[in-house]
C-alpha cells in the first residue's frame, strides 16, 4: 500500500509538471499554472468517476491535490531548469510511466465495478491517461494531441485491450497481467519518446488541402 | 423493440460518420476517427445522462459503442467514397434523423423521471441531440455550431418545445407526439439541408468590426 | 429566505448578461445567445453538483434557467444600450458581486457535504464561479481567462481560501466570515475593473518567444 502510493504520487507529480510545461510557453501566470497543472494530473481521473457514478478519487484522498498543487508550483518556478533537455526528457519519462500506470489502474477499477464490460474498461482506461491533457489543451487555446500524429494514445488503447483480453482469457494472472500491461504501454511510449516515432501515413486521412 | 433498437443503432451509426467526416478534411489518424466518432455519437447522451443522475447509457448496452466504433472505421476507410455529394447527403439526412429522435428520446427519459420540468426535458434533448458534435469540435479546434449561421439546434428547440407542451396539454397521445415531433424535426431539417437555409439576419446581432 | 432568493437571482441576470455580451461581438443569433448566457450562469454550478454527487441545482429550482434564459435575451435585445459605457461598467460590477456570491455558496455547500476537506470547498468554489465563462469561451473559440493576465479567478482563490481557513479556526463566527468573504472578492474584483489591474509580471513566465 505504501509503495504503492508513492508510485501513484510520483505519477501524479509528473502529469502535473509537463502539464504545466506544455502550456507555460506562452507565458502564464502562477494561478493560472496551478489550474492547468492539478487539470492535467486530476481530470481525466474526475471524469471516469463521474461516468462511473462513484465519488471523485481526490474527494476520498485530499493528497492527491496538494500533491498536484506542489508540483504545478515547482514546475512553475523550475521552468528555466526544466527547459533544459536532460530534465525535461526526464519528465516525459515519468509522464509515460504515469499515463500506463493510470490507464490500467483505471481499467481495473472499471472492471471491479463490472460496468460496461468489456468496452468501458478499455475506454475509461483510456479517458483517465488523456482525458487531463486534453482539458488543459482545450482551456490553453492548444491544439489537442488527438489532431497531430504524435503517438500518445495508441500505446494506451493497444495496453488496455491487451489488458482486458487477458482479464478475460487468465483471470488466475490478474496481478502479472496488470504489471505486463503497464511495463508495455511504457516501453511504447519510451520508444515513441526516444526515437520520436510519428503515426505511419498509411493510417492517416489525406488532407484535402493537398 | 427490435425495430426500436435498430433504428436507433442505425442513428448511431450516421452521428459517427458524419462526425468523423466533420474532422478528417485536416488528415487524422485511424484511433482520433474513432475518438471523434465515437465522442459525437454518444457524448450527448453521457452528459444528459450524468446531469440525470442516471447510469450511462453505453455502459448498459455496450452494443452503442460497438456500433459507434464501427461506423467511425467504415467512415475513416469510406471517406474517398464519402466525400462523393450524393452518399455525403445521405449522410446528412440520416445524421438530421438521428438528431430528431434523440431529442425527442431524451425528453421523453427526463420527463419520465419528473426531472426539472418543464424546463429540463428541451434543455437536455438539445444537449443530446448536440453536445456530442460540440465535444468534437473543441477538441478538434473546430468553430462550433453555435457560432455560425447553420440552422442545426433551433429545429430542435422547436420540436422538443413543442413536444414538451403536448405531454402538458395532450398527456392521452403521447406517442402521437413524438412521431410527429420527431417528424417535424427532420423535416425542418431535411429542409435546411435541401435548400441551405441560414438563421435570418435579423435573428442576429451585428458583428461590431463591421 | 425572499431576500437571499432574490440576491442570487440578480447574480444569476448579470452572469447571463456578461456572457451574452462577451460572445456576441462577433455576430451570434438569438438561440446561441441564450445557450451561452445561459452555459455562463448556470455551468460552473452543474460541474460542482456533478462532481458533489448532488442533483444539479437548477433541476431543483427550475427558476434558475428562466431567469437565466430572460436575462439572455434582454442582453441579446438590449446590446447596443449595453454597449454604452456605463452600462457595461454596471454589468461587470453586478458580475463581480454574482462572482463572490456564488464561490463562497459553493464553498459553504462543498463544507457542509464533509466533501474533500479541506482543499474541495476552495477548488469547487472556483469552479462554480468560473467553470461556466470557461465552458462559454471554449465553445465561442475565443481566448479562455487562465490565458491572459486578467485578475478574475485570483480574488475568488483568495476569498474561498480564508473563508474555509476562518469555517476552521473560528467556527462559531460562519455567517460574518461568509459575508466578509464575499465582500473582500467583491471589493478586490472591483478595484481591479477600477483601476484595470493586471497580474504583476513577475508571477508570470516569461514566453519564449521574447
Amino acid at each position: 500500500m505504501d509503495i504503492a502510493g508513492t508510485v501513484q504520487m510520483v505519477a501524479i507529480t509528473a502529469f502535473a509538471m509537463t502539464g504545466v510545461i506544455a502550456v507555460s510557453s506562452r507565458g502564464i501566470d502562477l494561478f493560472s499554472a496551478c489550474v492547468m497543472g492539478s487539470l492535467t494530473a486530476l481530470g481525466g481521473g474526475t471524469i471516469r468517476d463521474l461516468i462511473l457514478g462513484v465519488p471523485v478519487f481526490w474527494a476520498l484522498d485530499v493528497n492527491y491535490v496538494w500533491v498536484a498543487l506542489a508540483a504545478s508550483v515547482v514546475a512553475f518556478l523550475g521552468k528555466p531548469l526544466l527547459d533544459r533537455r536532460h530534465l525535461f526528457q526526464l519528465m516525459l519519462y515519468l509522464d509515460a510511466f504515469g499515463v500506463a500506470l493510470f490507464a490500467i489502474q483505471a481499467a481495473t477499477k472499471v472492471w471491479d465495478l463490472q460496468f460496461g464490460l468489456p468496452a468501458a474498461p478499455v475506454a475509461l482506461g483510456i479517458v483517465t491517461a488523456i482525458g487531463g491533457g486534453l482539458i488543459r489543451d482545450v482551456l490553453a487555446g492548444h491544439p489537442t494531441l488527438l489532431m497531430n500524429r504524435d503517438l500518445y494514445a495508441i500505446p494506451v488503447l493497444l495496453g488496455c485491450t491487451l489488458y482486458v483480453l487477458s482479464l478475460i482469457l487468465l483471470p488466475d494472472y490478474r496481478a502479472i497481467s496488470a504489471f505486463g500491461c503497464i511495463g508495455g504501454i511504457f516501453f511504447f511510449r519510451a520508444a515513441v519518446i526516444h526515437w520520436g516515432l510519428k503515426v505511419p501515413r498509411w493510417l492517416i486521412t489525406r488532407p484535402r488541402q493537398e
